[in-house]
């Protein structure tokens, strides 16, 4: 196949701008799972996407195909793509950059008179992010028929309708979901491929256009965490009567910033966070030892192995401390998601592909985690983009999101490689 | 004089269970400052003095003066005494232990006939806590003309009722306050003696009934800490770009503990206390790196040059790890109340007076402080009570308050030893 065709930009620049247009709402971008913001977005991406010729189907759950025929309609196909939903005031390349960059791809390859192997679809996937339905990757867990039923009785988080009841109220059918029945058959997706940008800053710093995701960290979190020690006068009472939670918590935190320094130095993929620590605003005071802290530890990886390692030095940290401080840490339970790492072949060639070949870890999910787990051989790409994600000043060039979708582009051109 | 004379503890008796009755509300004691619950405590005990021949006297800002006249009148005279109100839901000891432990020794030394050398003084002193009105030491330090004029605006923290209107609802008098006016000359007061339940757990765990106060910690205390970072995703940044909030207090905090160990190594007497410690509520989130922290650092021991090294050390480390950690740890400024040492004679002579002499330093603030500030020589006794202070539990036996009284009217009667 010709390398001489390029994904088209112009329809890129169209396309984003439109969607700012339709969804922004005061500074944020604002895509509502199941709502007018994500509607909006699909309306705009279906609309150039059949304009420009290729096929449109819509699943039973909303999730949106736009499809380039190939000569074996039977075949398994190859899918691409990303989600249209934004958290409330985000940015507008969370997700959409991806949709387009398939879009783009595939309009182009049409213009061009080129009929794939088989069919290529790029899929714009509903409701991402859990912070509508505080449900992870609803739309693609949802169309493999991996959703526990319970979840259509959760409330939109903005205005508590339930999922099942806002399904029906968009002509969607929560029945696949209820019957826990699968909507695509793994076994028949080729693979897939999902450019996002990078939500962190290390793209930006190394001065690297995009990279290739060796894999999407699994999450283990300790989210309910405390330290129960005995509130009392902090001028009264010595080390040797103390039952002070947060000198306990504090130790261990720090001990376990230590344990992640030395998985790092073992060259292992890992991050560990405490994002949320606190003593009890109506009983701590600045004369008081601290009867109670609570708090989160979240540890991320590639290797659930690892993962596993950490949480149980930390219940080892936590029960040796416990005793030391005279005091009770309690993790609690860690809510966990298993980490996916992408299809090596598919790694391999789109590092090729990239100038400056460079492959990092996402850490944040996405839906490539779910196609990973069913066993479709996936892969992600990442583009550049400033100041993090989920907040509205993402900021991702037209320059290196050419680079990432021309990356795209010529995987779907070299396949079968 | 003669060694026979006993406190009258069937007095005390009476009076604590009066005080409790009077001033219980629910399950804790309420003697508001310059409000009902303390002039009902003013009351139960003046009137015990007075009918067992104590001169009564209450100088311009209600604290009270219960009299046991000496030979010579204008000698300088000896005070005893504490405050009588208490914090919201407190118990019934601390504070009052220590008047009624005045007025038990003045009416023995009264009823067995003997006349002091010079006046000896029980003073119940004013509003102590400052729970009430946010000023420590309202009592003592205003009959020194310590206070500042300032002072009479701010509110009561129940009603809001500025200390000015307070005093003069209560038929007191403002004015020594704002012309910054002495009630009492420190040059004409021979001795402070103060008995107090101990408020921390060291007593009860070494199971003596008294003990002899080394001092009165002073407090250095960074009131307004915080540390500045940048919130980011938890799992997409790694350690070299991030700006972890929690990451460096934890480690702040952590190393402060350190010092504080390497001082009580060196046996110096030193607490060191974080009970406020939190992430931004409306910011955190379990998937975030923290952006801020907020945090109170409470220095507190017997000698300023001690506490001075450990904040100039706590300056150096905040400096150090905010470059380390990629933040800014903001210590702000301390609030200071000096360390107050317990005169050297009296304290010997009371260790004798014990059974099982022993020393300890004293946690929390009290009115000997402020006699202490002024030159007056100044002791206190501790008597053991369980459960800690400031709470409706605390819990003082009569033999434990009969000990330490007992020490007290011993050394009444050496005067001058």
């Amino acid at each position: 196949m010709s390398r001489r065709i390029e994904p088209d930009l112009e329809l890129a620049a169209s396309l984003f701008a439109a969607l700012a247009a339709a969804t922004r709402r005061g500074r944020g971008i604002v895509r509502d799972s199941y709502g007018a913001g994500e509607q909006a977005a699909h309306d705009i991406v279906r609309s150039a996407a059949s304009s420009r010729g290729l096929e449109i189907r819509v699943d039973a759950l909303g999730n949106l195909f736009m499809t380039l025929p190939g000569r074996k309609r039977d075949a398994p196909r190859i899918i691409m793509g990303s989600h249209l939903d934004s958290v409330p005031q985000g940015g507008n390349y969370d997700g959409a950059a991806g949709v387009v960059a398939g879009v783009c791809a595939l309009t182009a390859m049409r213009a061009a008179g080129i009929v794939p192997d088989c069919d290529l679809a790029v899929m714009a996937i509903r409701a991402e992010e859990s912070a509508w339905f505080d449900i992870a990757y609803l739309g693609s867990a949802g169309a493999f028929g991996l959703l526990d039923p319970q979840c259509l009785s959760i409330g939109r988080s903005d205005n508590g309708q339930s999922l099942e009841a806002t399904l029906q109220q968009c002509g969607f059918d929560p029945c696949p979901i209820r019957e826990r029945r699968p909507l695509m058959d793994p076994a028949h997706i080729r693979a897939y491929l999902e450019l996002h940008i990078e939500q962190g800053p290390t793209l930006v710093a190394r001065g690297l256009p995009a990279a290739v995701v060796s894999g999407i960290r699994g999450c283990k979190r300790f989210r309910n965490a405390r330290c129960l020690g005995e509130y009392a006068h902090s001028g009264a009472v010595g080390r040797a009567y103390r039952h002070d939670a947060v000198a306990a918590t504090v130790a261990f935190l720090h001990h376990m910033d230590g344990i992640w320094r030395q998985h790092e130095e073992a060259g292992e993929d890992l991050v560990l966070t405490s994002g949320e620590l606190y003593t009890d605003a109506a009983m701590h005071g600045p004369s008081k030892i601290a009867g109670e802290t609570r708090f989160v530890l979240d540890i991320r990886g590639l290797a659930d192995g690892i993962m596993e390692a950490v949480a149980a030095e930390a219940r080892a940290a936590a029960a040796r401390l416990s005793g030391e401080y005279r005091v009770r840490i309690d993790l609690g339970a860690t809510s966990d998601s298993p980490a996916a790492v992408m299809d090596r072949r598919l790694r391999s060639r789109l590092l090729e592909l990239l100038e400056t070949p460079f492959e990092m870890a996402s850490g944040a999910g996405h839906d490539a985690a779910v196609f990973a787990k069913t066993g479709v051989p996936s892969a992600m790409i990442f583009v550049r983009n400033e100041n993090g994600s989920h907040n509205p000043d993402e900021a991702m060039s037209l320059e290196d999101f050419g680079v990432g979708t021309r990356a795209l582009l010529r995987l779907l051109l070299d396949f079968p490689f």
